[in-house]
């Protein structure tokens, strides 16, 4: 894929008609109106982008990126890259955090080495790898025009297999050590947010690895003219594609750029994205400035530990119904999220309706059924 | 029970030991430290209350207090007493919004006629009724002493049953026209929030409906002497509990009284008690101003639309993880938060250990685990 050539996608319409049928559907159930808050308007949008009437069960897959990166040379990790290695290998031996919970809640794992560094393959992980670990952008550019396309490509390609394969929902995961210096210096160079507030400690890191961290983000930012006074002082919806491009391209990752492509394939075959955390959410908001009205095909799971994920979340218009203080990477956030969609959904499906016996009436005091960009 | 009674009733020790050991299992899992925040905490709190060193499964009840409210007479709602009549008949009947849910998580579900406005029993329903609704706060006091005192001693009964038939923790839930006005009146008497912050449209009240309920709640506080100000000007922890018995029997309601019992009765048997949505919370922060301890056994679930809930518990110290902007009643927001713990259980007692295979290691930078408290 060129880059022309992603600039030419458009997402596909989302049918209104649909989701106000679907609200409509959610008002003849015998309970006060909306009272299910965003489950209702969740459960709406999911109908919409796949325009149809009935889904018997929500088919679910959490697809994980797995990528290394360059930047734990500079010591803003408190693990190596062998842990990338090995988790990813725990997830194509389906024994990882994220698998158990994805076995518990009934969400396939798709794991997806898209940049590991290492020449070995992983058993039960897909291989798409770009490259082996994106660069040290301490020193150079994290990654190439090419590479980051095709890495973004490898993500449209995954979300259009899941379509094919019958998926109603994707969830986006990640592993990859030292994928919060890259997804916080993107968070900075796209927002305008100021990396001592937004910089975290990751899976655990000391105050002084903090403050390196903090220190190769803003040198990096200062070099690459990745300036968040430049962006303040545009407009707020005037972040340029060839922008957000060349921050991906300059201080991104394997793993973010597979997760972008994941959020825009869905905006373009109609399957609805699951963001996680906040590599996830920074993900989407490449995807959004790249593709823009990719948003509509998101949906927000929790606002993590880490500041950023609610930052980009706001940004988004979007708004994450779980806050459970997580923090444990591998799209967990989401995967706690989708169990409650799915109760959602079999009470959308079963409940007792006015014309079913239920005996319950609300009136609606107004017209606003909310929209398919709540 | 007498008031003397409840004012002795003291909580039980919560093992600190227990609560260290289930973090410390917590640890041992391969995962970043602490990666699963609050689901954490809650399940270390649940084994703390029970002091056990395993459970196999979460055994989950949701008790619904119904009652009706003799305030419904000022027009505060827009619908009428026979709706909790017929919502306490779906509840025994298996067939209401909240049966639906509870089924699907697994959840028992306990409807209580504690004071529906009825001679009528109903099937399915334990009877326990106390009176046929409270009277009309803004005629005369709700409930007498002896009727509140008999409210609160069926919510230990309950809960005290339930702890002996095992389960490990109890939702709480209501199903009470009305209920949201007694609630909004205990809530500013409790916590000196002003009226006109608080009040909300319950199941759906028009804006005229709101300005009546809004004045109903101002003169009802007036006339007892429930003055917020007078709360404001004393310490924040000095709430007295013969205020808040009193304030409970003025402007309370049965169903209220009931849940506040529940959270009680957790306190003094072992037994986790969920806080729901308002009128929950409302309930919850009685028990803690009669019977001190026992906002220990307590767990928040979510912060609903009505933004008393998100105050009270605050207020409490306490934290909801979930935030779907739900209004719903009858115990539904906890119910929608219970799957999540049996998931976090469910990892707890599955996920892979270091010792067991499990290769990430994380250093835990402070001794900061967490308290009961949190």
């Amino acid at each position: 894929m060129t880059y022309q050539e992603l600039m030419a996608l458009t997402v596909k319409k989302i049918s209104h008609q649909r989701y106000d049928e679907i609200k409509q559907r959610w008002d003849s159930i015998s309970k006060p109106l909306d009272g299910l808050g965003d489950f209702e308007k969740i459960i709406a949008k999911i109908y919409a982008i796949h325009d149809t009437e009935h889904i018997e069960k929500l088919k679910k897959a959490l697809v994980i990126m797995c990528a290394d990166h360059g930047i734990v040379e500079e010591g803003v990790s408190q693990c190596g890259q062998e842990v990338t290695y090995q988790v990813t290998k725990l997830l194509g031996e389906n024994r990882s955090t994220a698998s158990s919970m994805a076995g518990y809640a009934g969400v396939d794992c798709i794991p997806v080495d898209i940049g590991v560094n290492t020449q070995d393959t992983f058993p039960g992980v897909r291989d798409r790898k770009v490259r082996c670990g994106s660069r040290n952008f301490a020193k150079e550019a994290a990654l190439t025009p090419e590479e980051a396309l095709e890495a973004i490509y490898t993500g449209i390609e995954i979300a259009k297999e899941c379509k094919k394969e019958g998926y109603h929902i994707l969830a986006t995961g990640e592993m990859g050590i030292g994928n919060t210096t890259s997804g916080t210096a993107l968070l900075c160079a796209l927002t305008g947010a100021k990396v001592s507030d937004v910089v975290g400690r990751g899976a655990g890191l000391s105050d002084e690895g903090l403050q390196r961290k903090q220190k190769v983000i803003e040198e990096a930012l200062k070099k690459y003219e990745l300036i968040p006074e430049r962006i303040q002082n545009q407009n707020e919806d005037s972040i340029l594609p060839e922008y957000a491009f060349r921050a991906l391209c300059q201080v991104g990752g394997l793993d973010i750029a597979g997760m972008t492509g994941l959020f825009i394939g869905g905006s373009i075959c109609s399957l609805p994205v699951m963001i996680d955390g906040a590599i996830s959410a920074v993900s989407a908001l490449l995807a959004e400035c790249l593709v823009p009205g990719s948003v509509s095909f998101m949906i927000a799971s929790h606002s993590g530990r880490e500041r950023a994920t609610g930052i980009v979340i706001k940004k988004l218009g979007l708004k994450a119904f779980l806050n459970g203080d997580m923090a444990l990477g591998e799209g967990t956030g989401a995967l706690m999220a989708l169990p409650l969609l799915d109760m959602a959904h079999d009470f959308f499906l079963h409940a007792t309706t006015f014309a079913g016996g239920g005996i319950r009436q609300y009136t609606r005091l107004s017209n606003d059924t909310g929209s398919i960009a709540d």
